[in-house]
């Protein structure tokens, strides 16, 4: 998606590299929740494709990358058999999971904001749709799966954000026509050390004001 | 959207008084829920936005006005700085909420229609898409917050109905070539009106037959 | 949709069986859910036209077919007529129900498949769309009526693969040059087939390895 950044062949491994780890959570949730096989590969793919998906239908795209590059649909199938046959394996290597998608977080919202920015979108516009390609896919997984989307829930540590941050700065690189296959690692490296900082120190959000009392501890539950 | 029949100043201070009330009732439920601040522009943008986003991909309108119009999307976050800071003053006054997100109900649902019929659809299908205009952003704010949807529980007072007069009289107004500026006031008024009175009196829709009995309070838990 | 297949109107009465059937079972389940008339049209329409809406998006044929025949439109109406005047009939013959929806699985697995190929799509995204054609509408009528999605439950008899195995016929039928009014109802039958056996039998989808212990029961609560 990033063309005329990194060479076709680069960028499309980044891709599928970056659709591996999102279907491998989508599986990994699926096992949780006691879904078949099916189950698994559905949320594997909507977990991998469904940002991209949505940002493909909003600037036009059709029919969107999810259905004409054989590459992104069977990445998804394979990452569900890994987890259908090694899933306690997987979930043994949580956190190593964890460093792959915060990759693949950083991929997605600068790949999400190239390819908007490309369509015609001014440039909020298109760091709005990178932030939703990024988070998209997992917010759908979510909904799927009947549980209230991690995104957004406050006792979760910030994911949105360093997507936000990567989005903004591409969209900030593009402003100053400054953006190439050397620059956009920038966006990219940053979104990425952002979210694994989040994971190490639990970073979150603020909540509204005066919501920090016992009443709102219940409210949670 | 109007356009023809209002100034579009006009018409665009009316699109976003609609939205900043919608978006303020985004912003409350994802207080309620005990999101972060995040969470909460998620859901303002959402709320006041997906209604149109949702008729807009429908018509082939991309990008959609969600995606094109900065104040589209900038006043939904405004209505989420509101929310973050005075939210307990907001909830004091959610009956003037619920005054002005009737206007916003009334306003879209029309607008909505025109805008629908303008890009070709037929008259029912443009009705149609009116209504879902004026109610599809809070069935999806409702799916994101992980609740049943609000529009379809009977123990609500009416509120798709009123949506679907409106958008209904709009579609008349065109089919007999008689709206514009003036006339459009009408349906808007209608749908305000009515969800007014469907407020104060508690007006239900009726549920299945036979389903009156304490087995169906029952089942409603 | 499977025009050069069947005369159009034989095909359009084929479509309109099936959407009748898939409509029957969104307004029986918001009964259910103790849904107004109002969200029973809501999940019956959804039920009925959801998966051709998504497919339509996909492959940009907008405005979808659901908002350009009126015949669409009302079929699902009349079902949630006779679900709101006669559900305790309608109940009491759930089993003829399911025959019926698992003929309407057959019909637009094949019809799906063959209208997202006539608009350039591969073969194998194809059958993956014919395939969310026939399942899509279950998925979001789930979602509207706040249930896990009965289509990923372990727990529930196979609906996702008989269509799969239709679908993929359909395009390996396509991919051979030899699908025709004639051999098109092969696939529709053998998907037809396969869920009834599926019903009969209660076949099920394996979950990932290792899952068959007390332990998962446990997480499926």
């Amino acid at each position: 998606m990033l063309t005329d950044l990194f060479s076709p062949t680069v960028q499309h491994s980044l891709d599928l590299a970056g659709i591996f780890v999102f279907a491998i959570s989508g599986a990994l949730l699926a096992v949780r929740k006691n879904f078949d096989v099916f189950g698994m590969a559905v949320l594997a793919e909507v977990t991998a494709l469904g940002g991209g998906l949505f940002r493909d239908l909003i600037i036009g795209a059709v029919p969107p990358a999810a259905f004409t590059d054989l590459g992104y649909f069977v990445t998804p199938l394979v990452a569900t058999l890994i987890v259908f046959f090694l899933h306690p394996e997987v979930e043994r290597i949580t956190k190593a999971v964890g460093v792959f998608d915060a990759a693949g977080l950083g991929l997605f919202c600068v790949a999400g904001t190239v390819k908007a920015y490309a369509y015609g979108l001014g440039l909020t516009f298109a760091a709005t749709l990178g932030l939703a390609t990024a988070v998209g896919g997992g917010v759908l997984r979510d909904i799927l799966a009947h549980e209230v989307p991690s995104l957004l829930r406050w006792d979760r540590d910030l994911y949105a954000v360093p997507a936000m941050v990567g989005s903004t700065m591409a969209a900030l690189l593009i402003r100053f026509g400054t953006l190439n296959a050397s620059t956009s690692v920038l966006p990219v490296m940053t979104a990425f050390v952002l979210r694994l900082l989040a994971m190490h120190y639990h970073w979150r959000a603020p909540r509204a004001w005066h919501r920090r009392s016992a009443a709102s501890e219940e409210a949670q539950a």
